[in-house]
């Protein structure tokens, strides 16, 4: 296919621009991917695209680049050309990266998308949106398929939790459970209905090493877990593990911090690989 | 004992406070501690204290606090008590944490002094303050003992990358080996004699996998390993590589990244220490 030609805009108050117009300070209810690889994955997701802005040279290799697969999305979504004066000047800031795409949000997935899953990380409380970011990406590197986000958890299409993840917030499957009690309990029984073996992290010295928690007695993997991960400082709340089958600790040093909510998570993702690997 | 009286300071102009002078813009050879927590680790330290600065109930609540194996650091050290609005003034932005202590350098440690250590990190070009700060914090977490920092590797001293260590930065012995190939390869042959096994930690595919890297045939853990890390993006140099005994990687999802450094590294530091706990 031929992609739409780019239109050439010269004036920083153009309207047309008016998505990514002060992003640092006015966060739109919008999915902004900044960068060509986080571009490239927000055209291949069901975000409906709302345009795809940057300089001639960003553009003209954006485009060289990109596959064919992407037609649908592209066919219609206007492709404005912008100097860096022009951008920096709408943005607020000087975006090196030169390629921008804008998106409307799509469909959330629900939770019935994600029951065939092998793993799954539930997030309660990590409001940090770089932690968010992280976390994702490092679910994408390390095969968890899907992610559940309990209150107090921050939006992972907030602009810097997408450019964190490196857009994998994008592609991996997620929703958020309604913040109430009952709700979360409902869902953690329904997680548990459907085969999920429920293992809260937490950094208490009586849990369990991660190891031992996800194998079964006959030192099996479970074929289904579900790793539950609190925020940075209160850590998972009592209720949330209490519902869980297993509490589980990454063995730290004595007279150490515990480690980044992020870190943390890697490693229990890390050895929920490690213990399925070739088998 | 009794700690030395805070001398209250209002004029932001006062010499005394030159030591944190608009910070954000003028990194000086200095140590400097941001809050509690830090500030303490940099007591305990080797680095030689020059001044302790905060609002007055935060100094009340950290010396409260201290314990008074702090004596000898402590007993000369001026302490200065200011305002909210004179240490933004001074340091150039809010400091809510309300507490700073600053030192000058302390020797570094040599490479001499690692040697009977069990687990240590090599790190090549990891030059961002961030990424070093997170790699103390999840090697203290880890029980990795010491530091070597390779050319291209940022200073660990720098304010962000002590804050973002938690201080650890001020507590485990680190040392930088001086950029050239040739000392390079005389560390790690040094480390080599010593008997520690060279691990690289590489994404690439034709790598061991990290668990099998860090024991040796029979299954047993080896008993020093040293794990070389290299910065973001580029990893390690091929020379790097080579003078090492097995190069390792953590197996990641088709289609994805490279985790962070930082996470990389901590993901290894948690290898190693599975690998070893109980015996």
């Amino acid at each position: 296919m031929t992609f739409p030609a780019p239109q050439l805009i010269t004036d920083p108050t153009d309207p047309r621009l008016d998505d990514i117009r002060d992003l640092k300070r006015n966060e739109k209810h919008l999915v902004i991917a900044e960068g060509p690889l986080v571009a490239d994955r927000l055209v291949e997701s069901k975000h409906p695209l709302r345009c795809i802005i940057g300089f001639r040279g960003k553009l003209e290799s954006f485009f060289a680049e990109l596959s064919t697969l992407h037609d649908e999305q592209l066919v219609n979504c206007p492709v404005y050309e912008v100097s860096r004066e022009t951008l920096a000047k709408v943005a607020g800031f000087d975006m090196h990266r030169g390629l921008l795409a804008v998106a409307d949000r799509g469909e959330e997935s629900s939770i019935s998308d994600m029951l065939d899953m092998r793993t799954l990380v539930v997030l309660e409380g990590v409001g940090d949106h770089e932690n968010i970011g992280s976390i994702f990406r490092n679910a994408a590197g390390m095969d968890i398929e899907g992610v559940l986000l309990g209150s107090g958890t921050a939006d992972p299409l907030y602009r810097r939790s997408v450019r964190v993840s490196m857009g994998h917030v994008l592609r991996t499957p997620w929703t958020r459970l309604d913040g109430s009690y009952t709700t979360w309990q409902r869902s953690l029984n329904q997680l548990r209905d459907a085969g999920f073996r429920l293992v809260s992290l937490t950094p208490h010295p009586d849990a369990v090493h991660i190891a031992d928690a996800l194998i079964d007695d006959r030192g099996r993997p479970w074929d289904k877990v579900a790793l539950l991960v609190g925020g940075e400082g209160p850590g998972l709340t009592e209720h949330a593990m209490r519902a869980t089958d297993v509490r589980a600790r990454i063995p730290m040093a004595p007279g150490t911090d515990s480690l980044n909510v992020a870190t943390s998570a890697a490693i229990a993702f890390y050895e929920r690989q490690r213990g399925t690997r070739g088998g």
